[in-house]
């Protein structure tokens, strides 16, 4: 048996991504769109508010492509909030007009191979700031799953914490050659969803994405033991422009 | 061929997970809503009324993210039983507002690897209430199938019981180290579900599914064997929370 | 090449599974449910006619969980009338509220690995009886598909006649050791459906599918060459518990 | 790098494999219904006008299972031609009340493994007409399609030409001893759709297609090489039979 | 860990795949459907003018099969422009009477394993054009997306970069031997979609598409580390083909 990795965990992260019913919407009235959209606001102001506090932190994202149209991204110091938020959400008129193609469960977490061993996480106030981090308000973000493969000589689980931690170092190297340019915010998901990890990028660049995780697929920890599920790439949304998304000229022919 | 292990097999378990159609039930009178929510309440009272004889059990939650809402388990002593309560369930107004994305039938199961030989379990009380167990009225649950690996060299079918045995000692310390903590029930499927077994994890902290299934995961059995479906993991629900979850505030917008 | 295994064919088998849609199911008037269930009674005594004159057999199940509701199983002595069954069963009212999320098409097969070779398979009434089975009467029954691995080393197809005969003949010992306990068809469908055979076991008790196919898979066939589709496990119905699961209170909340 | 194959291709297949929603045409009047079937006809009689003139063919047959209900089966000479079929087809009123789960576009192709390297086949009549083949009027057909496998040791599309001609012709050898039971037409699909062939069987028994599969299996090209999509299996239809299995009996209880 | 390939970037790609909703469509008024038309058309007119100031690119073509109908191709030098073309889109009249099965989102993409050493490709003209490309105006498109295999010794991010060159110019070789017949445009999705990159040919010649891909197959790039999406063929679409498409005999039978 190889010796586990030592993980910190901090708030858990519920990725909720949604998917608009176009023809749903624009069956509703203008008054009734309006109060939707205000309703909307309202929730989207008591997510955000938890960022005064510290007690978590909101994001809004316009997806590309057919996989969904929009990620609400919570991040909240227990489960229990992230399922009333649930709730509160599917309450909500909007939530009427959309699907729920995917959602990610998982929770903040630093890993023990690249924090050194002499300083003492739990003290240091940066260390709690990784932990329970207010999302970046960058102009792009990046989600997708991923696992750590098991297959035959390429099985990470089987292999000794030393090699383990030299070949995260050099990820982390890559990682940092792109600071100031990506930030990454790593969730664990063992036991909380279907992959291991989540990862969570954000850029002012969406190429910086493509660069950075290109680069790393070359290191042998990806290389070697990565295995990827659904890229889920979006642009950040003010409150005005999500309104203006649902807002602006949607044509009612019949 | 390698020696099959000898099983013991207590109450069969019907996992059933429920997704609301919230459009649905927002399109219902307030006094309609009321009659579906009394007439699955008096259905939830009859499904963990066998408790009181222990003749069965009986659990509900609300499960996290897009894949299900809610999950209600129960543990009775046949599969007709089971057949039973799902038709009824099928037949609850409460039934007509949600779909069923999931479920899984399996049986609670020992297996003989790690049963002290010198004792004889089923005379052993303490051996058949963990065949027949009350669920544990913990405030999350961690519920995943798995197989056990039959792939190259990593077949677990084809290795010897002795090696399979001292794999399994090792597992169950890692298990036992959590003690307190979490508490597992291992359910069979083979010829039942689609997976091999179920395992169905209970604790006060869901930080301790995340622990301790990695821990497990850097160990032998599941590091070369184990194969994994879908996670789903639940807040334990009252009475007075599901009537909530579903009551509360809920605008009809149109 | 290695040399093909020479099968004996019978009867053609259709696994028909339905779900009931329960919602449009509770929509129908109680006349217009009577009629339905009298319609597809008159149906089922149809399918169940052919087995008094020997020309195929017809059994209905209560499949557990969400993968379906019911499973109608047809064994007839050509496609043709599977078709013809399939057309007549789809313009029933009954049909009308249910989807159909799965099927198989396969036909009774007994394959030369198990029988002795001095005898004339032909001309032995037993052996005809095994090819043109009327279905077991017990109380539950289990289905799924299968295939033999073609993988690397572990390639069915490749092993010689002779060790696949020994192979199977080890796996016979122990399906015999289930003699009255458990009988089981095995329909082979190579060129008819998608897996390369159906097996389908009948018993009085739902723990023997589980007990054998455990007990099996440790055998080196399933160990290194079985693979497994989904399994379906149902409750045999007579018309009196499908009217009455059909029929019994059925509220109706709007 | 292997020698690519040298191919020969002649007209492209369209097979469009179609489910009836029977609850729309119940829903329809009978001289509504009167009125999509004869639009049918009338289009079929078109499809199949191009068999006079040598400039394509048609088959329609009824498709067993849950899979799908119809196929129609189209063969021309060019992809804007089946493109027009598909608008067309759409375009009738039989085709909202289906859906279209599957579909499959190819072009028919003979390879140079298996053609006498001293003749020219394009001046060779014969070749001409495997190239642009009239459907066989059999009453089954089978239709699946298929990959040659690129995995480990068992890369196709690393094995010599001359390896790989030997295999094709002893695979060749096989369908030969079916001539007169079962005619084939490889259609070949890389580009074209997701797998790399398409295979329709035809034959006046459906256990010809188990036996020849079946056989060919135990050949080094499908044992070491095969990938297998689904398999659809069907009989054939004239516009009586498709007419009666609309017309005949459809009750609707309402 | 190998060296990772330099790579340039220009426009973002955005696969739009619709499938048309016949029925909805039929439903809809002959002048409702002129609308429709119209603000569709006016639509395109605006998403192919940015060809006119090198701003961007667009086409429209038929596709073939059930996998979609149509397919909206954008190319825009950044991914805001995309997502509000995806919004306007689906604003339109013309969106809510289809569906959108699939999409891919990439960036058109050189790499420098084929690019010669000594030219620099920034300052050069043809390089830009290529980064920066107008869509070839041919009679048929073909689209699918890639992986290069991560699997055993068939790792191409652990091949060493001059390995990977020499691969890769092989097989630019074959591409270039299509010169003139088939045109491809390689567009990277890591970071951005599900798979690594997108492959986008064009021709006048479907025949070219099976022609190019099966003989780059047997090259060691695509038969040792190509992994295959599913393929989308389509007819490229005038606007005068696409209103036809719409508009000519649609018949209303109820």
């Amino acid at each position: 048996m190889s010796q586990a990795v030592k993980t910190y965990e901090g708030w858990f992260a519920y990725h909720d991504f949604r998917k608009i019913d176009w023809n749903k919407w624009k069956s509703i009235s203008p008054s009734g769109r309006q109060e939707i959209i205000l309703e909307l606001l309202d929730a989207i102001a008591e997510f955000s508010s938890v960022e005064n506090n510290n007690e978590g932190s909101f994001g809004q994202y316009a997806i590309l492509g057919h996989k969904a149209d929009l990620l609400f991204l919570h991040l909240r110091p227990n489960i229990d909030e992230l399922n009333d938020i649930k709730t509160k959400f599917n309450k909500l008129g909007f939530a009427g007009i959309t699907s729920n193609p995917y959602s990610y469960l998982s929770v903040v977490e630093l890993s023990s191979y690249t924090i050194d061993p002499d300083t003492d996480p739990l003290s240091d106030p940066a260390f709690r700031e990784r932990l329970q981090p207010i999302l970046p308000k960058t102009q792009y973000t990046c989600f997708y799953p991923m696992n750590k493969r098991r297959l035959g000589e390429d099985n990470w689980y089987r292999i000794s914490v030393d090699e383990r931690k030299k070949m995260m170092k050099s990820h982390g190297v890559i990682g940092r050659s792109y600071s100031g340019k990506v930030r990454q915010i790593i969730t664990g998901s063992i036991g909380l969803d279907d992959w291991e990890w989540g990862v969570s990028l954000f850029s002012d660049d969406p190429l910086y994405f493509k660069k950075l995780i290109t680069e790393m697929r070359f290191d042998e920890v990806s290389a070697r033991f990565g295995e990827f599920g659904s890229f889920y790439v979006g642009c950040r949304l003010t409150n005005e422009m999500l309104s203006s998304m649902l807002n602006d000229k949607t044509p009612d022919i019949r």
